[in-house]
């Protein structure tokens, strides 16, 4: 080692400099022009086929994915090769290098991992609304390291697969539209359950709803209120609108019924002043 | 390594391209096929012996996962042969890649020993109603790296079995019914005692009820009001309409008698404006 | 390994699936019966001495627990030998495999070695009250692997032994009943100790107490009461049913000397509106 | 591997069973024989020294783990023996379980290594008030593996060793009593920290405090009070009831000086009706 | 090792020392000589091309890196040369010592392992708004190792790139703009809407807004107010003086028609003052 | 292995303890003898020369500490050489044991190394008043494995040194007095920034002060009061006592010049009962 | 091993604690003297070129850091050196205490690598204002293995440089001063903008700001005021002075203007009482 002198080190610098140049731009050229194929193909084969687009889109990025990983990989081979004529043997020897590399390179396996069985046991698909790992929002992409989560703000978010540990998939089946409303202590129950379940009942014929809405009843006595709970099934990602529309109805329909959404309450016990 | 030039490589990595697709087709194809098969076999064998839905359902999801799996394995040992032939032993002598993996790959088997575990154990059965790993809901499948649980609103929660570590089972016996009821300071405790007793007593005979409610006595002296608690064991899954039933009985049974929930309250000594 | 072909490896995969269903038929036989004689041999062999019954359930538990996991190690290095006469020193020979394993199943292990010291140390009995991982409830049964605690609202918790750092007993020996009651800032503090004492004295005869409680003293001066703080010991379980009537004996003394239990205090100066 | 056959598998698992058997009776009939052994000399030799109390009873405590822990260790070493002649070779060729066993078995060592620690720097005795790992009670047992602290309501805490991560000990040297207490913003400070020493001074003869306790100071401007503090050292344990005493002292030296502990102040503008 | 003197060890320091100095001099001359040259080239070459000026910066400055490393890296090398001569192989030999740097040097293999993956994947471009490990910013640098983030207080954050898990990204897309508005209980919830719609197709001609923004409805029946939610689509890094402007414009409009925005709500019942 | 009878084992066991036991008694002989030999050279060295009580103190305790290891660190060597006689191959072979001791004392290790560095770089001495790891207090003792901290309520704690990450050392150089005090917003701003003012230049004599304190400016327009904030560097250890001074004087300089420290205001709008 | 006796141990002892004491004084004398000399050679070579002053402080404090960490690298290598003569063989046979070493000095590496890159990437000068690991003050030194960081308050932090993940640094460029304020909903948003804009305008001529500071718009619409952002860049370290007296001059405009800074707003409802 100590016969290495400057001049050496300069060559070899530009040795390697000049190999990795030529593996750059033929990684440039080979990458689009791949992708492209891939995605033509696709499209070819599918359109005759009854495939949902949904599913489309997830094996097209995909294959996407993986195609950009073996390029990678086989560009990565390429790029030790040039190394290895002059330095691998070197690093090779160290094998500390090796332990912090194994060590650092874990979280990228795990994500390799954790991609892989997402989309294996098919728990997400490109356009569903999901929550995980604290994000909130549609899948824009499932790829092998990264997913991508387009926020209901706008936001794109990339999160490392890793990171989705319990996925939270709200586009799997009919959703639940939930009000609690709160009355007076002073209204009578049994009246107010009675209008909640008419205007549940107007709800019967609207689309949205998979089945008329019920009236479950006093979920609370609350510290100024009794709280009673209506619910209903809803088409997916339809639940919102039709739980807005429920508040609309059931507000007004109290106010024609003279029925009260009591304010926070409190009983005051006046003292005169002390010092009076 | 240095005599690999570019021409080979591109020949390698289209015999490797081509042996995976025929790999990748054979699967798409035996795939389904073998799960028909055991799903027909499964339900022809218990069809005559007296098994419950469940334990059929659970028996069901486990064979066709471990199928799964172990095609999957098959799949990959191939895969790995077919790389193994030009690519391998530049891998095997690494030895950083396989530390990587191995870090990067615990969770995977974290996964399955713990789901294992369960299995084994019986702590889920699909049909059961549990809490587990900030998740709430009824088990929709329980796999052997996955567990899918279907939240009340909806939503489809997928999540590795490692973060399972203490579960909860609401489906097993026996529940609770618990009832705190605030009455007044200015009210008799033995009065109300009573009338909860009275209101317990009708409840006696409904078939939720495994024995008739009991009022344990004052279990709080609050900052507003005197806690008085109700107890109850219930028919599993009827806890909440029995609560929803007794709460709204107590109210009204409460507004016969007199008794008062109060508002919160507060004690208020008025002063002279000071500049007046 | 390139001469395996789709035949050779379709043949073994059908070899191994039948030896493994033969070795889960045995399994499925060998594993009740072994049970049903270790549990009629203990109960024989305790029947004659003096073995209190938790102690009985406990180590039927144990011994029905090391069986289970002895039998299933057995089934398992059965199940080894039939993969290891073809896949076997393929995966031997991969230690990435080994080295994940290694670390997926430290939990299993860790929950062995510490299930082994709560049952050695008796940390634990079968019955007990405890509080442990966030959990509250009635110990249902002590597994090497896992521990099974029933709620108070009839959930069946499972936790692994590992999770169990720090077990809370409440069944081992007297417990305290304490009391926090406020009385006001205008009422006399040497009066207000005087009836709580007469209040503990009547309980002095209580068999739920081990001794006559006593009045601590002035524990609070908070920011609307004075805090007076009274406390005793009790058998075991017996703390919250003693605590309740001592809140009602206290309320109903008080209400009768005239000492005032103080709501939230406020003073509050009027300002005139500015605008008026 | 392959020539293991049922029956052979079968005698070799009766026959360590039965070495098995052998080895916990005579576990059982070692163990308590050492135990009182132990106890009985070491109360013989330390009689006739002066040797503290709580000093004798932890070394009793120590020197029966120790010998708990070397008899087990030897009971495994002896089981070990027995597994070893069959199965033992088998399992250390595969490495795969020793690894298992070794991150496994971590908390085990780190546990002994921090109990060591413990007993050796004299952090904690039996009988001393301690607060460490979020358990607050009395220590009733320093073992290697596991420290037993009683907490005050009763409860017995089981604590690993390695959860002692920074231990607070409340039984080493003298305490401090403080009080902070609250006046008008309309009272002079001069005044009410005059009374507050007169109050301090008749402890001077109190036998729990060390020195007078002394008024420090304004110590906050609060939202509603100017808030004062006393502070005085006490002897050990007795720093509770010395505060007590002092909060009654100061409510009655402040009733008798006419000065105010004020209540929540709060300044309200009233406005008029803006529909009236 | 007992052989080494201090005149030997004085000997090699010097002439490590002096090495050392040489290889200094020689990183200080030649590192930003190659950074200028980098930086000309760059621009020279896609000032011709149609390339955007954040692709150009990020192109810059990952270059600029990479430059750096492969500076440091042969440098360190040429350092370890100098060092291996003497004390090298006294340190190969300790093995500890390796292990420690392996583990030590994990966080910063981590970091270039995921910083690597953010410039592939184009997560961040210089100049883009984003959110992530809790920082909120302007990305004003993309490194290998590290990344800078420009609060909008003026704060430069260096944030290792291990930390970013979960790039939330501002910049990519349309955001929307959202205003929720509380009405009073009394007002009639249709008028509100059209009052709000009137506002929001005020915007219709606004550059900022991408479309018209809409009244989405009831979105809560809160504790004092019921409030609406008006949505609309925006340009990029408009949101927010757009909801600033539709607050202020439904604020005003609200006063012209009538309408409430109430304060906080509460029902006080007084009770006389119980002593008087 | 299997050639081991019980016999033997007994024989083993028995001489093991002998050697145990004289060991054991050489150490507790030689332990005191050496620490009083290390402290009355260290006091005999240090007396002629100016050296710092604190340093001394140090010093003592470090060479204590390290003298208790050294020596149990040859005790410990001399045991193992004792157990390998008979016991140590087995244990050798096993491996597995090594890694778990290996695991389990890395936090052992951490503590020491940790430990010499706080001693090296002078972070803390003997007397100082620190807060480290959420401990608050004077410093008793730094040890290489332990520091202990004397908390304000007379509290000893024993931290291990690994978990002193970030040590915030209060004794080195001047402290800052700061008091925030709230003026009513109908107070003129100039006037009262005038009072404060004057009320510092009464504290430039004082002793405890480095430089006469200074009133900054508003610091914040409150919900309630307009904030203005005083500054002014003390000696170390009396900025607490400066503080409460400076309190108490602004508080009567206040009520001399009319200024008001306003309580909590509230504007409240009356409506007249709805029912009514 | 077994050979070893008392005598030999003894005698070894006393060799190596004679030459440790002699390499003691020798680090003792060697060290303040090159330290001195480092900063004599610093200070001369910079005082001709134009070097900042925080350059040449955190390239000397670097310069000793470096050359005490050479010094102790030195040191221990023979301190090993006069131990391995007699006892390292038997150490380096062990390899389980040097993979407790190689855990436990992972930290120590972690803090060396990450203040390397900290000093190489310049994110700190001594004398800059950051926060770093939930501490904020001035740096006073940067070294390899700790920053130290001086408070407001005057404490002195020492940081290990590992917890500086993610350091915030406040002195890197111009910095924003941000004033939010809220006014009554019955005052005209209009002329309260006019009337802060003209503050604004005030102090357009102000040194400490870098351009006049400008009314952002309706920032909120509070629950009792509309919140007004004004906004504004800053000289670095006057963005505080600047906010104190963009504050008062803004109270003090409205106060002449007649806008108010409302209080908390309520409406209530009064009952009358029910029980009269």
């Amino acid at each position: 080692m100590s016969s290495l002198d400057f001049g050496e080190i300069l060559e070899i610098a530009l040795g390697i400099g000049l190999q990795f140049l030529v593996l750059v731009i033929a990684f440039l050229i080979v990458n689009p022009l791949g992708k492209k194929l891939i995605s033509k193909l696709l499209h070819t084969s599918t359109e005759k086929q009854n495939v949902s687009e949904a599913r489309v889109l997830t094996l097209e990025k995909l294959l996407l994915n993986i195609y950009s990983y073996l390029l990678i990989f086989v560009f990565i081979l390429m790029i030790f090769g040039v190394f290895n004529l002059e330095i691998g043997p070197l690093i090779a020897s160290a094998g500390v290098v090796g332990l912090a590399i194994g060590f650092g390179a874990q979280g990228l396996v795990s994500d390799i991992v954790t991609g892989f069985f997402i989309l294996l046991e098919k728990q997400l698909e490109v356009g569903e609304y999901i929550t995980a790992a604290g994000y909130d929002g549609i899948v824009e992409e499932v790829g092998l390291r990264t997913t991508k989560i387009r926020s209901f703000d706008g936001t794109l978010n990339f999160i490392p697969n890793r990171q989705l540990e319990g996925i939270s998939n709200h586009s799997r089946g009919t959703m639940r539209a939930l009000v609690d409303i709160g009355i007076s202590y002073d209204d009578n129950i049994d009246h107010a359950i009675r209008v909640l379940q008419d205007v549940c009942n107007r709800f019967s014929e609207d689309e949205r709803f998979i089945e008329t809405p019920q009236v479950l009843g006093v979920q609370q006595l609350g510290s100024s209120d009794v709280v009673i709970r209506v619910i209903g099934q809803t088409q997916n990602m339809e639940q919102w609108s039709a739980e807005r529309d429920m508040r609309k109805a059931i507000k007004e329909a109290f106010d024609q019924n003279g029925i009260e959404i009591p304010f926070p309450q409190q009983v005051t016990t006046i003292k005169q002043e002390e010092n009076a």
